[in-house]
C-alpha cells in the first residue's frame, strides 16, 4: 500500500477505482444520462444544502436550464478534438496510449488553472516555489521506496507475448462474463440488450479500450455473486492472488484465447541512463515531491531556519502505465502541483486556521467507509478538527483551501467530496490522509491528495545520505533534566574494533534511555554484548565506553519536521472541470456549451463584427486594443460564418462574453454584450461595456449586477436564435 | 551540421564556442575585470550609440557606478547558492552534472521571465500555445533526423573505461600543454605564473570541471602555433579528425595516462521505453519543435485553414551531455520557449513589420565573419531587410521582437548581438539563420536561435506518415494553363503489376512536367521504362497509363508552408541576465547587488519594520495586504538582523524596493521607500508610496519621476551606510 498514498496520481489505479467499485453506486458511463444518475444518487452526492457556503463560481452564473439533455461523454470528447482542447499525442503517427497533447484552448485553460493555483496557494501563502529536475538520480528513488514498490502486476499471453495489466485482465473478463450472463437472461425473458462490455488490454499504441467480447452465456447464480464480489475487491489483490483468480476462473487472453503467465511486477517508472557511461541510472520522476525533500536543508536556511513553511512545485511527472485508459484520467505524462508543508510535529496548529474553520465541506470519513457506507456528512472544518475526524489544524486548513480553490475555478461543489483513507489504504507512516474526489462520468475521481506524511521522507533521505535534515528550535526556557549519557573513549575504540569501530560507535549513539541504563548496569558487572545493524555482536567494556547519569541543560530542541502534502493532479481537475462545464442547449442537443468561469476560460471575450464591411475594421482593432489594456484576453472572429455560428463556436470554446460591433457602433459608439450561458444581450457605450467585462472577469461584478448597469438589447440583429 | 542549427541549445557545443574561440577577442573569465575587457573590445561590442534606441530597462535605472570592482563569476556563483537561486540537483546525494534545481528566488525569476515571454509573444501576437508531451515516439525523431544525427563524439580510457567528450579531451590536453609552455617560458624569464589550466573530463557525478594538470614544459614555437590553430577550430572536427589529432599529438587520458579509444558517436537523447512490452521506443524530446510539427494539421484547422499563424510552446527539453560544463549554459535538462511561425513560401512579408522596422540592432552578418572579422554593424531592421542582409520581413520582424524582449527583461543592449550563421553552419534546407548572442564571462553565448527552416520539417513528416501537411489557398483569379496530365487505367494496372501496382502508381504521380512529356512521347512509340523508389524497373504501356496535354483551371494553390523558428533557451537567458545584473558596491566589494528590473525581480518590494516592537505588527500586515491588492509581490523581513543587513540581503535577492515602517509610520502615517541600486530613500504617505511602487513595477513610472512625487528622506534612521 506504500505508494497508493504517495501521491495523487499513482493511487488512481488501486484506490479510486476501489472506492468507485466497492460500495459506491456508480452512474453508467457515457450512454446513460448523467443527470438521471445524479438524481438516483441523492444519498451519495451531497447537495449544496442551505447551510453550505454558496460556491461562488456556480452562483455567479446566470440561471440557465442546463440539464435538458443527458450528459454524453462522447459528445464532450468530440468537442475536445474538434476545438483542439487536447488530442492523443503523435496522432499522425498512429498515436501513443496515455500521452496527450494540449492544443491552444486546452493549453490556455490549463495555464489559467495553474495561474489560479499559483495565486491561491503560492502567492497568497508565501510558499517557496521550486523548479527541480524531472530526470532523477536512481539512488533518490531507491531511498524513497519507488524503485522497489512503485509497480503494478502484469501478465503475458504465453504464445503471442501480448501484455495485460493483471487486474484489468481479470476485471475485463469477469465483467464480460457477467454481461454475457445478463444478455442470456434477457434473451430468456424475451428482451434485447446491447450494452458495451468493459475493457481489458495492454496495447500502448492505441488509446481506445480493447473490449472483451461478451457472449450470451448464462452463469450459475452463485458464480454471478462470486464474480461480483471479486470485482468489488479487484484493487485489493496482489500478484499472487491475481494469479490464483486467473487459474480459478480459467481466465485467458481475450483475443487469442491463449493462456496467460503468472502476474509479475512491472515498475511504473520510465528508466533512463544519465551520461555516457551507462552507470548512472536515472528515472523520470513519478512525483515532484522528492525534489522538495532533497532540497529541504536549503529551503530551511532560506526561511531563516524556521518552521512551519511550505514549498510548492508545478511540473510534469511520469508513470509508465501498463495499459492507460479513461482518457486524461490515467496517463503516462501529467502535470502535478504539489505542496510540502513542513511543520513541528508537536504543534500542527495553523496560524490562519480561523480563516477556514467555518467553511462547510462534504466529508466521507474512514469509520463510515469501514462500516460499509458512503454517506457524506457536511461539517465545518472547525467541527471536524475538534471532533478528531480531521487529525489536525494544518490538515484541516489545507482541506478548506483545496475546497475553495476547486470551487473557485468552477468545479461543481455538489459533486465534490473529501474521502478519508481507511487504515488499510494508508501508508504505515502516514497519520491521516484525505482525497478530494470529484464526481465525473467515470465515477468519483481522486483529484487532490492531502496527506500527513509524518517525518517519513526526511528521515529516510537523512539516513541514506547521513545529512542532518532537522530543525533546531530554541526552547523559551532551557529544559533541565537528568539522563544517561554514553562517553566513548575514542583512543581505545579504534584499536579494539578496527574496521567495525564506526558501526559500534553508531550503535551506541542510537541507544535510547532504557538501553543505556541497561548498558550501564551490565558494564558495571564487567561487559555488555552489543548488536549492530549488520547483525554482528560485539562485547563492550568500560575501556571503550562508560555511561553516566548527567544533568542536561537543553536550550535547543532538534526535530525532524513532519510533512503535510497537498498534491494536485492538474489533468484530472482539468478534465473534471470540463465535464462539469459541458451541457447542450435545450432547443438543440447538437449545440454544446462549456460554461467555464471567466477566471479560467481560455479566452474571455470574443469580438464579432456584424459583417465583413471594411468600415468596421478600425473599430474592431480599437476594441481589441482596449480589451487588451484592460487585461482581458480576447479574440476577433471576423470569419464569413453567420453571427449565430460564430457565437455557437465560442460557446464550445467556453468564451463567456461576446462584444458585437455593428453599424450603430460606428454611428452611436455602442456595443452589445452577449453572455454565453443565457445568450442574453445587453448594450452600452463601448468603454462602459469594456469596463463591465473587465469587472466580470476579475470577479468584482456578477452578471446580475452587470444587467443593472447595461440595459437589455433588443435590436434587429438578434440573430442568436 | 544538421543539428547544430536545429535549435538554440544543441548548437552551443559546436558553434557558439567556435564563434567564441576562432576570431573574437575574448574577455578572460572570472579573474579579469569584465569592465576592463569591455573597454578593450570597443570594436567588437557595440556601444549604445546615440542612434540606437534607448534600451528602456537600462535607462530606467538610476545612475549608479556599477563598475567600481571587476566582475567575479565566483562571487556571483556564491550568491546564487547562498540565496538559493539554483544549485546542482541531488546535492545531498553528491550531485549530478548538468542537472540543476531552481530555488524560490530562481524559480520566481524564471517564472517572471516566462510570464513576460508569454505576454510579449503569445498574448501580444495571438499565437496558438501548445503543451505537447516530453516523452516522444522514436519514429518521430527518426523522421526529424535526431535519431541518426543528434550526437557528439566520445572516447574511452582503454583501461579504466573513463569517458571523455572527444573535443573536450583534445582541447583540455592541448590547453594544458600551452599553459605548461607559458609557465616554462615565464620560469626562463624569471617570472612566476599560476593560472589554472583548462578542463577536460567526462564525469557525470560532479559539476566541477576536471582540470588537466599542466607541467612546465617548453614547446617548439611551431608546435605552439599548431596547437593554437587546432584549438581555434576545435568545433569543426568530426570524429575521424579528432581521432587523428589524438594520435598525432599523443593525447592520453589526463589522469590515468592510459591510451584512449577512437572517437565514437554518442546520441545525446535520453532513451526510454514506453509501456511494458519494451517494443515501443521513446526519447525525451531534445526540443519542443516536433510537437508543433506533428500537430500542424490540427493547428491549421483551428486557425480556419489560413496562414500565416504561429504556434508557441514553453517547456522542458533534454540533452544527455557527455560532459556538462559552464554551469547553467550546458545542461542536461532545460526550459525552452519555441515559436513556429508558419508562412506562405511565396509571401514572407509580415503584417506588423512597420512596428519594428526602425529598431536599430547590432548585426554580425555572415559575409563579415567569412572574411575573418567580427565587426558589428548597427542597422535598422528595415535597412537590413531591404539590403538583403536579413532574408525576409518575417525573419526581420522576429529579430526586432527578440531584441525588444531581451532588453525589456534587463539584458544589457550593449552586450547583445545578432550573429548570422555562415553557409557551412546552416542546415542544407535552411535559408537564413540568426542567433541572438549575449555576452557573458564565458564569451558570446547563443541564447536565441531564429531560423528560416523552409518546408523541411513538414515535408519529412508528411512523407513518413503519408498525411497531407499542406495549406490550400484560393487564387484571387483562377489560374488557367496547359499541362501534361497522366491518366492511370485502374482496372488494368492492378492485374498487370500485382503487388507492385501501388509503387508504379506513386512513381507516375510524382513525375514532373518534363518527365510526363517524355513518358507521353515514349508511350506513343510503344512502351516506356519506369524506375520506382525500390530500384525496380517496370515497362509501361498505354493499357495502364496515358498522358495528355490538358487545360487546367486551378482555383486553389496547395503548398507546404515554410517555418520561421525563434527558439529561446530560457536557462541561458536567465544566467546571462544574472551576470548583467550583478555588481558590487564601490564602498564594499563584499556587498553584491542584483539590479534586476522590477518586471522580472522575484520579489518587488521588501517590507521592513524598523524594530520588532509589537506595535508595528498590525501596520506591517496592512501594508503587506495593500501591496498584494495592488498586484505587487512583496515579502516581510521582520528578522532580528539590523536594518542595514536586511537591505543588503535584499540587494542580493534583487528586490528593487523596500518600504520601511517606523514609529513615524504609526504617528504620521508615513513610510519610506528605498531604491535598491542607488540606496536613495524617499518618503510619503503610506498609500501614496504604495501607488508609486505599483507604477514603478508596471513600468508607468521611472525612478526619476518617482523622486518628483516623493520628497527625499533624511531622517534619523538612515542606517543604510
Amino acid at each position: 500500500m506504500l505508494f497508493a498514498t504517495r501521491s495523487v496520481l499513482p493511487s488512481l489505479s488501486r484506490h479510486v477505482s476501489a472506492a468507485l467499485r466497492s460500495s459506491t453506486p456508480l452512474p453508467q458511463p457515457s450512454q446513460t444520462s448523467f443527470t438521471l444518475s445524479l438524481r438516483t444518487m441523492s444519498n451519495v452526492v451531497p447537495g449544496v444544502t442551505p447551510d453550505a457556503p454558496a460556491p461562488s463560481a456556480v452562483s455567479n452564473r446566470p440561471e440557465v436550464k442546463r440539464d435538458a439533455h443527458p450528459f454524453s461523454r462522447g459528445q464532450l470528447e468530440g468537442l475536445m478534438t474538434k476545438r483542439f482542447f487536447y488530442i492523443q499525442a503523435f496522432e499522425i503517427y498512429g498515436g501513443v496510449g496515455g500521452l496527450y497533447d494540449y492544443g491552444p484552448t486546452g493549453a490556455a485553460l490549463q495555464a489559467n488553472i495553474i495561474n489560479q493555483w499559483r495565486n491561491h496557494f503560492i502567492i497568497e501563502e508565501e510558499m517557496l516555489e521550486l523548479d527541480t529536475t524531472i530526470m532523477t538520480l536512481a539512488d533518490v528513488l531507491k531511498t524513497s521506496g519507488h524503485v522497489d514498490k512503485f509497480a503494478d502486476w502484469m501478465c503475458k499471453d504465453t504464445k503471442n507475448g501480448e501484455i495485460f495489466r493483471a487486474d484489468h485482465l481479470v476485471e475485463g473478463v469477469l465483467e464480460a462474463r457477467l454481461e454475457g450472463d445478463k444478455q442470456a437472461r434477457a434473451k430468456e425473458a424475451g428482451e434485447t440488450v446491447a450494452v458495451p462490455a468493459e475493457a481489458a488490454g495492454g496495447d500502448e499504441k492505441k488509446s481506445k479500450k480493447k473490449k472483451v467480447k461478451s457472449s450470451a452465456v448464462k452463469l450459475d447464480d452463485a458464480l454471478v455473486e462470486e464474480y461480483t464480489s471479486t470485482l468489488a475487491q479487484i484493487d485489493n489483490f496482489d500478484g499472487k492472488q491475481l494469479g490464483e483468480l486467473i487459474r480459478k476462473y480459467e481466465i485467458r487472453s481475450p483475443e487469442s484465447g491463449n493462456e496467460v503467465s503468472e502476474p509479475i511486477e512491472f515498475n511504473l517508472m520510465f528508466e533512463s541512463s544519465i551520461g555516457p557511461t551507462g552507470q548512472v541510472k536515472g528515472y523520470l520522476r513519478p512525483e515532484t515531491a522528492q525534489g522538495h525533500f532533497v532540497n529541504f536543508q536549503r529551503l530551511l536556511e532560506f526561511n531563516n531556519g524556521r518552521v512551519p513553511f511550505a514549498s510548492a512545485q508545478i511540473g510534469k511527472s511520469f508513470r509508465n502505465e501498463i495499459s492507460p485508459r479513461a482518457g486524461l484520467l490515467r496517463v503516462r505524462e501529467f502535470t502535478m502541483a504539489e505542496i510540502e508543508h513542513f511543520v513541528d510535529p508537536e504543534d500542527k496548529n495553523h496560524e490562519r486556521f480561523d480563516e477556514v474553520k467555518d467553511i462547510k465541506v462534504p466529508l466521507l470519513a474512514k469509520d463510515v467507509q469501514e462500516s460499509g457506507k458512503t454517506d457524506i456528512t457536511i461539517k465545518t472544518i472547525g467541527e471536524a478538527v475538534s471532533a478528531g475526524i480531521i487529525d489536525n489544524q494544518t490538515l484541516g486548513y489545507f482541506i478548506g483551501r483545496i475546497y475553495l480553490f476547486l470551487v473557485k475555478i468552477g468545479i461543481d461543489a455538489t459533486r465534490l467530496r473529501f474521502r478519508q483513507h481507511m487504515s488499510n489504504e494508508m501508508a504505515h507512516y502516514a497519520s491521516d490522509c484525505w482525497d478530494a474526489e470529484i464526481h465525473t462520468s467515470y465515477g468519483w475521481i481522486e483529484c487532490v491528495g492531502c496527506a500527513d506524511r509524518s517525518a517519513y521522507d526526511l528521515t529516510v533521505h537523512s539516513k541514506r545520505t547521513k545529512k542532518d535534515l532537522v530543525v533546531q528550535k530554541a526552547h523559551k526556557e532551557p529544559k533541565v533534566y537528568d539522563a544517561w549519557v554514553p562517553t566513548i573513549v575514542k583512543k581505545n575504540i579504534g584499536p579494539k574494533f578496527k574496521k567495525d569501530a564506526k558501526l559500534v560507535e553508531e550503535a551506541i549513539l542510537e541507544m535510547n534511555q532504557k538501553q543505556l541504563e541497561e548498558l550501564q548496569s551490565k558494564l558495571k558487572n564487567g561487559s555488555a554484548p552489543l548488536s549492530v545493524c549488520t547483525g554482528q555482536t560485539f562485547e563492550l567494556t568500560t575501556d571503550v565506553v562508560t555511561v553516566e547519569m548527567k544533568t542536561i541543560r537543553e536550550t535547543v530542541r532538534e526535530f525532524t519536521p513532519n510533512v503535510i502534502e497537498p498534491s494536485f493532479g492538474i489533468g484530472r481537475i482539468f478534465y473534471s472541470l470540463l465535464e462539469h462545464s459541458f451541457w447542450t442547449r435545450a432547443e438543440d442537443q447538437d449545440r454544446g456549451v462549456l460554461s467555464l468561469p471567466p477566471l479560467v476560460a481560455p479566452i474571455k471575450a470574443l469580438i464579432v463584427p456584424i459583417s465583413s464591411n471594411e468600415k468596421l475594421a478600425p473599430l474592431v482593432k480599437q476594441v481589441s486594443r482596449k480589451l487588451r489594456s484592460a487585461g482581458v484576453a480576447s479574440r476577433v472572429d471576423d470569419s464569413n460564418a453567420s453571427i449565430g455560428r460564430r457565437y455557437a463556436r465560442n460557446d464550445e470554446l467556453g468564451t463567456p462574453f461576446a462584444c458585437t460591433l455593428d453599424f450603430a457602433s460606428l454611428s452611436k459608439g455602442t456595443m452589445t454584450l452577449r453572455e454565453r450561458d443565457s445568450t442574453a444581450q445587453r448594450i452600452g457605450a463601448i468603454d462602459q461595456v469594456i469596463d463591465v467585462i473587465r469587472q466580470l472577469c476579475d470577479g468584482s461584478l456578477d452578471w446580475e449586477k452587470a444587467c443593472k448597469i447595461l440595459p437589455e438589447y433588443s435590436g434587429q440583429q438578434d440573430v442568436d436564435a
